[in-house]
């Protein structure tokens, strides 16, 4: 496999459609700092799920790939890229890390382009930017290693790095997929308390319950609400941390956080979904931010949490409840849609 | 003037009527940790209006005295009390710095009672929480020392604390009253660039000029939206501070700042004044946040600030307008609201 040899990819031709999975060809040459890598595990994000549903608008990028969680292996790499080389085991992430920010590649489909950003990974062969990629060592599992892409860092991040949750501190998690249950597992090591997952699908708080949630709340067949105020009884909730982008459910996590409490929100709302809120506990001390990617540092905090797995302390293979072809992933996001898939869903190339 | 005499204090007896002025009767003894202070200078802070104003709905504690801001001698101490003593020139400010928090003293009223908090300063004595006064030295003026209960340090504050603007960063100052013209003149001594005060009252922004405001906006007559767009030209502005507490200005604040702009809100809102916004920024790094009195810490920025005045680097005399006596405090009010007052009006007891 090298350099303008054809590929298979999913590619997202029209917004609200399924994807197409079809035969791309590589560039002829890589340019300043891009690196080829075969893929081998892709997983899906619910971000992907907003990019086919045009939760942010219309997309001026069609057609274009998608993907932002991966691992595999380096094929070769462009000039001046300096932290990788080939044959190198790999995750493929979106935060940025170290090393050249390259252009972004471009693919031929027959006589259209096809267009990608500084990594996709819903493709069997992609050309990333050097800053998309960190090195892990040759004998880890590629299919747990495609969770530090996204799901295991944006949800330790969100839980270390912006809500700077507390031993004994309260906490929910609003949305239980791979980003929430990863914030469950980190609630738990750190020791929070009590640990509320709220979701609609079963499957999911079985499996926050697993990763060490105190209390699980569907929130199709209750008021989460009130059910989250009885839990707490008379207690402030120090933590909410939102994964859904709704406004309903922002606007509740504000309203029910105490004076000192913190709103994370890591969900990304659709475009026009305004939040309404009252400002004052602002004033007080109440927190309201957004997470970008738990603001994740790839280079420090991937092999961080990648020695806490090989010594046994992260429950991950749990996370992985289904794998996919490329062929059936339009099954796998459908999957997730009806909550028929719990976990983090990977597509094996 | 001792324990159990007499004194007279502007009353808020029902909230949107003017104070009422009477003669109140002080408590026989001092609690732990109060301090009964001979008050020569009080400023009158917008947020009384909104205390007037029933801003923050229904008042459980009518009636009451009001004032946050004031200057004066102390008179006796009560147990407890060790950072202050009789004959001590002090601030008494509305922040909590060290020692006591007493229990809030009753007055007598004829047969009723009246309500204060730790601190109130519309009264010639007033027993005050010993953590709500700070000593200065005995040859600072009263009347300059008097704005550094409030209007500086809240002012000072926001710029430092909250906001942390830095050389040369774009700043609004939304609110040019005693604290927004202290804002103004923190942002001069931090060489932020434009530095730009909007207010409703021309001559609150000829102060604003003076204090080194690089421009003006009246948006009594322009589109403020519109004309700080101008200013800044094809720039994005990097802080916005909000006086008013009104959501079309919050709101605004939180559109016209960039990505990674912080919106610092120091006007309070109203009741159920909510305000609509759209959350995606807050993930890029854009920051909305209530500032607690600028975060003031007494002990230690009192004494700083006045420092920076007694050698001639702050301008504080210039904010010093107007001078009424407590019997005319409804008029100073009045010019408060109808903005012939410009800068910060003492009253003087």
């Amino acid at each position: 496999m090298s350099l303008g040899s054809r590929f298979k990819a999913a590619i997202l031709v029209e917004q609200k459609k399924p994807l197409v999975v079809a035969e791309l060809t590589l560039p002829e040459t890589l340019e300043i700092g891009q690196v080829l890598v075969k893929i081998h595990y892709s997983g899906i994000c619910g971000s992907q799920l907003g990019e086919m549903d045009g939760a942010k608008g219309p997309d001026r990028w069609l057609p274009h790939l998608l993907g932002h969680e991966g691992a595999g292996t380096v094929l070769a790499v462009g000039p001046g890229v300096r932290k990788i080389r080939p044959g190198d085991a790999v995750v493929l992430h979106w935060r940025p890390g170290s090393g050249i920010e390259s252009v972004a590649p471009k693919y031929r489909w027959g006589d259209e382009t096809v267009n990608a950003g500084w990594v996709t990974t819903f493709n069997e062969m992609a050309v990333v930017s050097e800053n998309r990629i960190t090195k892990i060592s040759d004998d880890f599992d590629l299919k747990i290693a495609t969770l530090f892409g996204c799901a295991v860092t944006t949800g330790f991040g969100a839980v270390v790095n912006n809500a700077k949750l507390k031993i004994g501190e309260s906490v929910v998690i609003f949305g239980a997929g791979g980003v929430g249950l990863s914030m469950v597992q980190a609630a738990a090591m750190t020791s929070a308390n009590p640990i509320i997952a709220v979701d609609v699908f079963d499957g999911r708080l079985e499996l926050a319950k697993k990763m060490g949630a105190t209390h699980v709340i569907n929130a199709r067949n209750v008021n989460a609400d009130e059910e989250i105020c009885n839990i707490l009884n008379d207690r402030y909730l120090d933590v909410f941390l939102e994964n859904t982008g709704k406004p309903e459910n922002i606007e509740l996590g504000y309203k029910i956080t105490g004076n000192k409490g913190r709103v994370i929100l890591i969900g990304v709302p659709r475009k026009g979904d305004n939040i309404s809120i009252y400002s004052l506990p602002m004033h007080f001390g109440k927190l309201i931010t957004g997470s970008h990617g738990g603001e994740t540092i790839p280079d420090q905090d991937i092999p961080k949490y990648m020695r806490l797995f090989s010594e046994g302390k992260l429950h991950l293979s749990e996370l992985l409840t289904e794998t996919f072809s490329l062929d059936h992933i339009n099954e796998a996001i459908l999957g997730m849609r009806d909550g028929s898939i719990s976990g983090r869903c990977l597509i094996k190339m």
